[in-house]
Order: C-alpha cells, then sequence, then structure tokens
C-alpha cells in the first residue's frame, strides 16, 4: 500500500480486534490498542504500531504473554500494593497500575503499585499521563526484565536494559508536561528505526568495543556496537544515565522481585545483548497535589510555571521555547483531526494481520508522503 | 596553612561549634555539620566545606535563614506530609523530612515529605542514603529557589537552577547505591573548582550565545558562557536533561509551593544568572522493600544484583566495574581512617571562621599533597 492517513478512532478498533482475536478480553483490547496507537498519534513512531507484529504479536505466539490474566495482590499497604500481573499484556496492565496508584493517592496523598511478571508496557508517558488526567503527577518506568542490551561504563558485557522511565504532570491546559525517556541515548527502536532508513546516526549513539563512535545504526545488530548511556561519555555525565539506568532497575524491578538485568545469568554474556524481556518489572506512582494543598493552588502554579517557560525569549525567534510532552500534544491534535500517518509498509502489515483476525484496515483519510 | 589530612571527628565538631556560634541548636548544628563534611569525607569536594564560607555563613549574615526554626507540619495525609521549613537550614531539615518519610514508610510502604521554603540543603546524597540505613530507597530533591542558572533548550534566559537529584538504595554491605546528580552536565560548583583550579573544561559542560562549546571555566561567572544540560546536544538527548530538571522543579518545588525558577520575573533576566536560592522546594520519599515483601528477600535481591554488576568483566581489567556510590564510600573509609584531606586555603579560612566561634582547627593527622 501507499503511504496513507488513517482515522485514529478506527485504527484503535481494528489493534483492539486484532488483541482480542489473540485472547485479551474486549475492554482490555481497546485499552491496549490505545497505548500501542499512542506512538504513532504522538508522533513516537519507534515505540507505535511497528512493534505489533515485531513484539507484541510474537509474544503471544510465543505464549510469553496470558491474554486474559488477573493482576494479583500480594500485598496491600493502602498507600502502596505489590501486584504479580501473572504475565499479563503490559500495555493494559501498566495503566491498572497507575489507576490503582491514583485511587491511592486520592486518600493519601501519594499512591504506588509495583508489579512483577509483567510484559512490555509500550510508552511509559501513555500511563504516566493518566494520572494528569485526574490533577496529578504520574510516574511510570520498567525494566525490560532479564533484557540485557547496554553495558556498564568500563564493562564488557551487557548488563541492563533501556529502562524506560516516564513522570508527567499538569502543565498549560490540553499540554501535559510528559518527559518519556530511555535511560540510554535512545531506546533500540530508534536505532533500528535509522537502520531501515537507511541513514548514519549522530555521533554518541553507540560505540565500538575500543569505545570508538559508531555512526552506522546497523552495525548495532551486526553486533559490532553497543548502546551508550544518556550523558555519553564519562566526562559529559554518562555514569548519570547508567545511575538512572540502574535507578530503574531497582524502582521497577528489584523493588517488586522481578526479573532483573544483573545476575549470574548475565556474567555468562558474550558483549551483545542477551536474556529475553520476561518477568518485567514495573512501578507506577502517582501523586496528588490537591489532597496536600488548596484546590486549584497547584493547577494556577503549573499554568505559572509552564507559562512562563513557553515564553521565554528564544535564540531563533522561529523556534519557540517548548517542553518535554509539548510537541507530542500538537502532534496528536493533527492527527485527530487529519487521520494517523503510516508507511506503506506498516499499512501491509496491518492488512495481513487484520486479515488473520477477519478485520480490515480502515479507508485511508487521506494519502501522506 | 599546608595541605593536610583533619580526624573527621574533629572537624564536624568544629563546623558544628561554628553553626551553634550563628544560634543553630546544638543538636542540629552537629547533623548540618556532617552534612557539610560529607563532601570532603567521600571526596565530593565541590559541595563539602568550601561551601561553609561561600555559601552558608553568608546565609547567616544576610538573615536569609532562621538558625531556629521548626518545621510546620501543613497538611498531614499519613503517607504524605507537607512541610514548611520556615527558612531553617536545609543541611538540616532535609534530614528531618527524610527522617520523617521513612517513620510513615514503616507503615504505608512509601513515604513522600514535599517541603517549601527551605534554604540549600548540600548534597543530595546525604539525605538519600539515610533511608538506606534502614533498609529503604530513598529519594532527596532540590530545586534551587528562585536562583535560574541554566537555560531551556532554544531560550535565550536562565529559567532553571542545576536541581539536584538523589537516590539511595540497599546494594552491597557497606556501599550502598548512591546516585546523586545535578540535572545539568555538572553542578556549577564544579565549574567554579575547574576555574579556580585554573585548567580547561571538557567540552560539553558549558555553551556560548551561538551554541559553540566554551572550555574556559572562568567564562562562566564573566557572564560569557551558560551551562548545558545532561545529554548536551540534543540529538544526544539534552531534552532528557532538561526534562529531568523540569521533573526535580515539579517534584521539589511545585508541588510544594516554593519559590520556582520559571517565573515572570526569569523573563527579565538578560540571559546570565538570576534570582536568588531562597524559598526552596525540597522532597523526600522513601520506600519500604519489607513492608511489601517478606523481610530479607529484597535485601538479597539487591546483593544479586550489585554483586553481579561488580563481576560484570571489565574492558581494562585494572578498572573493575563499579556503581554510583562505590567510590564515594571507598573514599570514605580511606578519610576516617587516615583524616579528611583538605587544601591550605581552606584550613586558613575554616581557622578564620573558628576563631570567630572561639575555636581552633584541630591538628592535623598528617600532611597530604
Amino acid at each position: 500500500m501507499r503511504n496513507a492517513r488513517v482515522s485514529y478512532e478506527a485504527l484503535t478498533t481494528l489493534v483492539a480486534r486484532v488483541f482480542e482475536h489473540r485472547g485479551v478480553p474486549a475492554k482490555r483490547a481497546v485499552v491496549a490498542a490505545r497505548a500501542l496507537c499512542h506512538g504513532d498519534l504522538t508522533g513516537v513512531t519507534s515505540h507505535g504500531l511497528r512493534n505489533l507484529t515485531q513484539l507484541y504479536l510474537p509474544l503471544f505466539a510465543e505464549s510469553r504473554v496470558e491474554p486474559d490474566a488477573d493482576l494479583e495482590v500480594l500485598a496491600d499497604r493502602g498507600a502502596s500494593v505489590l501486584v504479580d500481573a501473572n504475565r499479563a499484556l503490559g500495555l493494559w496492565a501498566a495503566g491498572e497500575a497507575m489507576d490503582i496508584a491514583v485511587e491511592r493517592a486520592r486518600s493519601h496523598g501519594i499512591g504506588m503499585v509495583s508489579m512483577r511478571n509483567c510484559t512490555h508496557f509500550g510508552l511509559a508517558g501513555f500511563h504516566s499521563a493518566r494520572a494528569v488526567r485526574h490533577g496529578m503527577i504520574g510516574i511510570a518506568a520498567s525494566n525490560c526484565g532479564r533484557q540485557r542490551i547496554a553495558r556498564p561504563p568500563g564493562g564488557s558485557v551487557a548488563m541492563l536494559g533501556t529502562n524506560p522511565y516516564s513522570i508527567a504532570a499538569p502543565a498549560l491546559p490540553s499540554h501535559p508536561f510528559v518527559l518519556d525517556m530511555s535511560t540510554t541515548v535512545v531506546p533500540t527502536g530508534r536505532v533500528r528505526a535509522a537502520a531501515r532508513a537507511g541513514g548514519r546516526i549522530p555521533e554518541g549513539w553507540l560505540a565500538d568495543d575500543d569505545g570508538h563512535p559508531v555512526t552506522d545504526p546497523a552495525a548495532f545488530d551486526r553486533g559490532e556496537a553497543h548502546l551508550l548511556w544518556l550523558g555519553g561519555r564519562p566526562e559529559a555525565g554518562a555514569y548519570k544515565g547508567f545511575g538512572l539506568g540502574l535507578m530503574v532497575e531497582v524502582l521497577a524491578a528489584l523493588l517488586a522481585g522481578a526479573g532483573l538485568g544483573p545476575s549470574a545469568e548475565a556474567l555468562l554474556g558474550d558483549g551483545g545483548p542477551s536474556g529475553r524481556d520476561d518477568d518485567i518489572g514495573v512501578i507506577t506512582i502517582a501523586i496528588a497535589p490537591d489532597v496536600l494543598r488548596e484546590p486549584g493552588e497547584f493547577r494556577a502554579g503549573a499554568e505559572h510555571l509552564f507559562g512562563s517557560l513557553v515564553r521565554c525569549p528564544p535564540v531563533d525567534d522561529g523556534s519557540p521555547v517548548r517542553y518535554p510532552g509539548w510537541l507530542e500534544a500538537e502532534t496528536a491534535r493533527e492527527n485527530l483531526r487529519l487521520g494517523v500517518p503510516l508507511p506503506g509498509w506498516l499499512l501491509d502489515e496491518l492488512a495481513r494481520v487484520a486479515g488473520e483476525a477477519g478485520a480490515t484496515v480502515p479507508a485511508p483519510m487521506g494519502e501522506d508522503a
């Protein structure tokens, strides 16, 4: 097919149908479909629908996900809850975990869910932003289970995943603050997207065994380059990126008793990526400002803070100052109106999996190069 | 005086005496002295005793700190507490805030203190690590009140402070995991220490108005260069460093209703640093794994995780893999035994302020070049 824009509603309905066909209960399938399509909706295509065939459907095929597993509460202390996700679909389970955290924050000011045995949860920022609808601050993070991609500084064996971390908070109307980041310089999805596009990547993403920069993105999957931490070089803060990766490993996985990157098994690795992203650990935290302060005070402060930021005189008059989450909100608004732009190869993939579920790809709203 | 090593106990006793002389109650003065000397003890000299005359004593002289102010609880929701520090000394108040969070985590699994109207709290990692003594995970962060040092990406006016963030957790025995970081590439203290030493700094710390790298550290205080975010260049993750700076602004200051960097006042700035670090916001969070899981499980998992990390085959046999906090623990152990090394100029400064408090600098344990 050719590149085209597809209605967001029709797209999520289709993806929900695909998940349902694999055994996911209907309501959960809708939540999971929205989580997955959020990447394409907001322009973060590395974490969007391309992962349906590359990441999620293989989980079903290999029985690594339990489509209808329920979350099991292992311990409940009011403000904090320990949950076993029983291999439920992370795209859905992480949202549930955030909703429980939000509910607990309503009475305790803060709420936390620590979850083990989860599967890939997609975009961390989709889950953290759920709290913002309730006027709260949300934090969502996940390790990569036992999958190891990045090496500790000075180490020759992969030990940690890209360990995504996200925080979201109310900011300007319809434009929440949403920081959604891998703790490596970029997630592997960005490297693979660059490899697929056939271009070069900037220095600072990958290095070879001698520490020299590698700008060929395909070198990563050839095992000739490894992913660097946020901060890049030690003198520019690589230990901070590594430390943030460890922070996520501790908060999301060690706390919950989930699978860990660094382990005796990891030491058997040959330097390249090792292990599988099973038994993923997830943490969600919600903080309710209005429970601690007069209702409205926090919201007014947030508008002052973020309103001042976007009025900062720019270096370049054509490029106003923005904050994380702004661009994604603008992109989503446009794509809701015009349709979500999808490349032809992805539409072909979608047509194939839609057919298996007895569905068809929605008619395009318009074409998009 | 010449460079010398001074007994840690004698040093903290002296510094406590200096704080007491300025009106700080005796017990608090001891806590504040330990917080301040922690920098020199662990080798993080940019945040150590040099700040006594450069940062803290001026706060007393200008009546910007209330030596005997009590913390005032504005709201208490069990797991979370909102506190007005009433301009108490942050070196002491942040520890109190962590102790309250730890106490709340003991029953709720998680505890949070959100604090406004505080003063500079020194090393964030000193406060987060308090939780580790109780087998807990600790988080401590602070904005810089209304002091603005760093510009948002694409902006020409300083809007945010260096916004320190720290997380600490049990790891290997006597070697807790302690990540303590500014969200800029480096804190201003590192730039000024380099300027004082007369050397060059690596590319990636400072840039001029045109975005070109600046390697003369003195250019910062001449107003000819501004501090960059962790990640440095946009394509290497500068938006993540900026986002983490905003995260701290939101969690530490916006939540508490403390002074903010980004504000109408900030827009009047000329590009260089502006505002004062008054009405600082602080957040402390403690998470108690043993409240959610069987006692000992978390500790065993932590030893497995961090024990595997340090056994990672190193690139260079002489440089074993370590994690944030390890080097500081080793340095502290050595300095407790041999004495804390202090440069002659700092000993001279100490002698002067000690004299004002009717005390003397302890005799050296040995000389140190």
